[in-house]
Parts: structure tokens; C-alpha cells; sequence
């Protein structure tokens, strides 16, 4: 009998071994460029997680939310960088952690927002740090590679009373890429970009000492430009199936996993009823427009070998179904197996992020495949 | 200044007066087809919002969860149906629900299960009552209206020690309606199939005493067959665009929304970047094949007055990118307002159930406007 047998589902399980193989590549990949690593931990959320992964608590990391900022602070990850463009409102909040001895830094890509930061920082005697955030490849916000005025004219904006700590770029656009050689052109754009705004910010007076870039795929690509002096990547520490896709990693990677339970066999459709639904999943279709779409999310056995093409293809709120990937043709595997009710199932997400959101722990299953221990999550904001 | 802007954003808003009428209406409507209403509370997941609405802790109740059977149950909701198909693992759950006092039913679709729960019952002494559930749709499971025979087999299976509570239906396939009259039909449908289920299994000797259908929109149809004992319907206490979109509410009856703040401004692409993702909004596209896809959702101003056709095209896990609707004509608003950063909005969701679920409190505006309360939300199995 599994030693999961006893597990409650749907439940999330980690592969702490997988998480930390993945976390020394990204370490290697970072050392062969000569960066520090500064990890984002809203994949994580975890306390319990991130000392393991990161062994210790002098890591700089990147969040998502205050939040995450004041639970990761407070636990001991006192540089860090909230990677959101703050609001207005959150600024004495931003004040308040400072004031805990969490050094606190800042996006920022407006002018109101430099402004913002430097009055709050003139006001409460706080100097507030913050990146300039670069917009490299057009997938979000930040200041564009033609805005160099606008740049020097936010820069010295929060120097009114802030401190500019850098220029930081997110090469988001890598995540829709499927080629080794693009997505080495997007990681080459995104860190030239950068270093060449940290630059214009140098050439016009300013101390730009740090320039941050990353996203996971760009992260572990074989480059090496000058002047980039860290590394942010979060989904790394999991992978998933959309990364998968994009080719950064195995689907053998994937250190997380749903936990569920068969239910259910519908023997007109040949369809596989699991009690894991988008609750348990999340509604995240990553892979959707990928090459291989996986749907819901791609199945395992209870050991988590996976099942070739056996996919969640549609998710209720605590329903899955499961079937052959859709238009399979007759050499593939071409009907979906009659499991028994009560058959042990392990489902591979499309977004990490996404799915751990919606679980309040990990069930952490060791090097010997044993279940170690329940690190605990945290959410809100 | 509004009384919001004291929150934290992204948070969860409740208005208790929409709330309030939504549930009127389904009373006036369940009245009408004398049947009593078993509320689906995988929807509002707090027993603080569950007394609120339900004004008291004796009224029938569903659930998706033994997690909401536990919570509800001990808050004083007695009745409970748990409508996802039993595994064989959660049967000691429900033995010692049952044994607190919960009168815990549950539903069954299989022959495996019957024979699970009447050796389970044997087993214990504790008798299990359990619902057949019919499939009227072919929407996920359920026994097929020409199985009669299996029908019966399976409540002589279950009623070897487990009790025979009833047959239910749940008419899924009703989300994806969009006409009155179509939706009628399927209200019609669901009754009259289940109620014909219930009399094969009167006409072979068992006593099938209860009769339960129902979703949101067959529900509240305007319909009434003979021999239906029970509706069941949940997300018609908020409402959503997907029910909007369906027809059965307007967008001004939605009961909850995510409130949010302005933290940036593209002024290339015209867009409107906020601190609402996925995080806050989910990943739901739900109303992506309706008439009008709303993306990730509709956005009100800050007093909740829908800003015509302005929606969140675009999430990433803390950040929503806002825009007027794409591929708008000249005839209608074609330009994307440039907000304020610090500018607060609400966004209404594509499905209560799943935005509701990102977040733990539910911020509760009562009729006169004023933030009365915070209701505390549980999740979790």
C-alpha cells in the first residue's frame, strides 16, 4: 500500500528532491554568469519551504505581495524586493516593515509613483528605495527602451527624497516561446536592455548599481552579459507543465503534484471522474495554446509515473474528468483506461503558481519517497 | 472619500442587500414550485454569510466538501447533502460527521459505492442514506434515463445496509443556455427525467421520498412538475457575468466584487494596469464563449457603477491590464479612460464561486453603503 494511502484528497504533494535539484541548476546557471540569485517567492509561500530550499535566511528574494513581504521578513529574508508597481496607499505600510528592519525595496515606473516615494520618504524620514522597472519586450509595463528622458526624469524624481536602487527588467514575453534559440535572443534582449537603461541612468549622474532581470526561462539561459548583477526567477523552483512546453525543463522536473482520488467511470464516454476539480487545480489553462495542450493538467500514477496523453479535460468546482488527450489518432494510446473507484492519481499542473495558490500545505514527500513532513502556505495580501 | 478607501487592495467586497434580494427571489420562486430549497454553500464558504442569508442554521444545505460538511454541520446546519461522488477513503469521514450529529446524505453514482456504503454501514451501525443521481444532460455523471435497470440495481445494492435517501440531478449543461425558452426546457427536462427515475424505483418497492434538481438557472425557471421534493442551487446568492450572461440576473445584482487599485498606465498600448490578477480574480474565463466575453472581468467605479465595456483583458498573478473591450466599433467607447494611479475600482467576476475562493474575508457593505462587517471564509477538504 502507497504511503499516500492515508492522504485526505485532493491534497498538494512536493518532491523535495526535485525542488532542490531544480534550485541547484538554477544556482549553477546563475554562478556561470556571475549574478546573484534573488528568487521569487510567490511560487512558494511557504516559510517552512523557502529555508529549506534556500538554506538559510540570508538569500535575497523578490515577492508579489506585502504580504509575502512581511511573512518572509519577519521569518528572517530581510532583503527584498516587492516586484508589483506599488500603489499611493501601500506606502505606509512600505514605512512600517522598513521600520522592522525589513529592507524593503520598490518597483516603480511613473512619474506620480516617484513622486509618491519621495515625499512619503521626505515625510517619515524613511528613505524608500526602488528599481525602475524596463519595459524589454513590450509584455507589460515599465519604461520603454526610447523613454530615456522619461527615465532620467523619474529617476530624479525619487531622488527627491528616495533612492534609486537600480533598473530591473521581466523578460515576460519568454513564457510564450517554445525555441532554445529565441529564447536565448529574449534572455540577450532583456539583460542588453537593461544594462543599457542602467547606463543612460550612469551617463546622466545617477549611481544605478543594481540591474535585475529575469523570468525562469530567460534565467537559465546559456548567456552571459556584463553589468547584469541579478537573477529573479520563481516557477523554477516547482517547473510545470508550461514550462515544460516552453522547453526549460522535463515534465520529470515537476516537483508538485495534485493528489486525488478516482470516482467515478462514465462507460458511454469512457471517461475517468476524479474529486479533484479547479479547486484543487486551479482554472489556469497555460498550456492551452502551446504545442501540446495538456488541459486541466496532465495524469500520473500514485508513484507519479506519468500516464502517456491522460489528461483532466474538463474541472467543476471539486469534479475532474479524465480522458485520452483529445484527437488522438490510432497510434497513440486511444482509449482512456477503466480505473477503479478508489484508484490513486497524481495530476501535473499547468501553472505552479496557480495550483499551490489553492492549497494550504505541502505534503512533502522526501528523497526516499516518504512523506517527511506538512510545510504550511500562506496567502493573502 | 469613500468608505473603501481604507482597505487594502485587492480585497473581496460583499454587498448584503444584493444578497439579501437574490435570495428572496429564489424563495418566492421555490415557493411557487413547492419545493422546499437546499442552498449549495460551496459558494459562500462562511458560516457568518450562510446565517446571514439562511436567517437561522435549519435550513437543508449542500456542500462540496467534508470540510464544509464539518464546518457548516457544527455551526448548526444538521442537514447537509455532500453532492460529489463519495470515494471509498471518505467514508470514516462521513461515519464520524454522522456520529457528531450531522445528518450527513450523500450521493452515489455507481455500483461500487452502493456496496461501499452498505458495508460501510453494516460495518459501523451507522446508516448511511444516500441519493442516486440521474443524468438528464449527459453534462458529467450520473445514471442515463434508459438504465433503469441499473437503477435498480444499485439502490438494492446500497440499501444492503446504506438507506436509500432519494434521486437527484443536477442540470449542468444549463450554463451554457442563453434563452429563456431553452432553459425552461431544461428545467423541464431535469424534473420530469428525475422525477420519472424516482417513480421506476417506487414502481420496483423502494420508498424514494425525495426528488432533488437544480442549478442556478433551472431553478429559477418558471416551471413547476409534480414530484419534485427539492432545488438545489448556490451561485445565485452573488450571481455572476456568467449567469448574467446566461440571463438569469443582471450585472447590478452581482453581490460581490473585487476591489482594487490604478498602479500604472501604458500610454502606447491605452491601458490600465491594476493590483488585481489571478490572484484576486482567478483564472475563470467563464464567459469566454458567451455572447459577450468579459475576460477576466467587468469593472465598475469605486461606488459600483459598471464602467461600460472597460474589462480586464489580461492577468499575470498580482497584476490586471485593463482596457475598453477589443475589437470594439467606433460607435461605442473606443478609448481606454486614462485613470489616476491611486484610482480605486471594482471588477465584477466571470464565477463568484472561483473568485471567491482567493480570498479568506468577505469585506460586507450594508444597505446603507457602510462596511458593516468582515466574514471570515474557510477552504480546504
Amino acid at each position: 500500500m502507497s504511503i499516500l494511502a492515508d492522504l485526505k484528497t485532493p491534497c498538494l504533494l512536493l518532491d523535495e528532491g526535485k525542488m532542490r535539484a531544480n534550485q541547484d541548476r538554477m544556482m549553477q546557471r546563475v554562478k556561470s554568469r556571475s549574478c546573484n540569485l534573488r528568487p521569487h517567492l510567490k511560487t512558494l509561500k511557504s516559510i517552512s519551504a523557502a529555508r529549506y530550499v534556500l538554506g538559510g535566511t540570508d538569500s535575497p528574494i523578490t515577492v508579489s505581495t506585502l504580504k509575502e513581504a512581511q511573512e518572509f521578513g519577519r521569518a528572517g529574508f530581510k532583503d527584498i524586493l516587492y516586484a508589483v508597481a506599488i500603489t499611493p496607499q501601500k506606502l505606509d505600510q512600505v514605512v512600517a516593515l522598513r521600520r522592522e528592519g525589513i529592507d524593503l525595496k520598490l518597483l516603480i515606473e511613473s512619474e506620480e509613483m516617484a513622486d509618491a516615494i519621495a515625499n512619503k520618504s521626505n515625510e517619515t524620514g524613511e528613505i524608500i528605495p526602488a528599481f525602475i522597472e524596463i519595459d524589454v519586450d513590450g509584455h507589460r509595463a515599465g519604461i520603454a527602451i526610447d523613454q530615456t528622458d522619461r527615465l532620467i526624469d523619474i529617476a530624479q524624481r525619487l531622488e527627491q527624497g528616495g533612492s534609486l536602487h537600480g533598473v530591473l527588467a521581466h523578460a515576460g514575453g519568454s513564457y510564450a516561446l517554445s525555441d532554445e534559440k529565441l529564447i536565448c535572443e529574449a534572455a540577450l534582449n532583456e539583460a542588453t536592455k537593461t544594462v543599457k537603461m542602467a547606463n543612460v541612468l550612469r551617463a546622466a549622474g545617477f549611481d544605478c548599481r543594481h540591474v535585475s532581470v529575469g523570468s525562469t526561462p530567460t534565467a537559465l539561459a546559456d548567456i552571459d552579459v556584463e553589468g547584469v548583477t541579478e537573477i529573479r526567477a520563481g516557477v523554477y523552483l516547482f517547473f510545470d507543465l508550461v514550462q515544460a512546453g516552453v522547453g526549460v525543463c522535463r515534465q520529470e522536473n515537476i516537483a508538485i503534484s495534485v493528489l486525488t482520488t478516482v470516482n467515478g467511470w462514465n462507460d458511454q464516454k469512457k471517461q475517468i471522474f476524479v474529486d479533484a476539480g479547479w479547486m484543487a487545480l486551479s482554472r489556469d489553462r497555460g498550456t492551452a495554446n502551446q504545442a501540446t495542450d495538456q488541459y486541466f493538467g496532465l495524469v500520473c500514477d500514485i508513484d507519479g509515473n506519468i500516464m502517456p496523453d491522460l489528461v483532466v479535460v474538463e474541472t467543476s468546482q471539486e469534479h475532474g474528468i479524465i480522458t485520452t488527450r483529445p484527437g488522438f489518432g490510432q497510434d497513440i494510446q486511444a482509449e482512456t483506461p477503466h480505473l477503479p473507484i478508489g484508484t490513486q492519481l497524481r495530476i501535473l499542473p499547468n501553472h505552479a503558481c496557480a495550483t499551490a495558490t489553492q492549497h494550504e500545505t505541502y505534503h512533502v514527500l522526501n528523497a526516499e519517497g516518504q512523506l517527511a513532513q506538512a510545510w504550511t502556505r500562506f496567502r493573502g495580501w
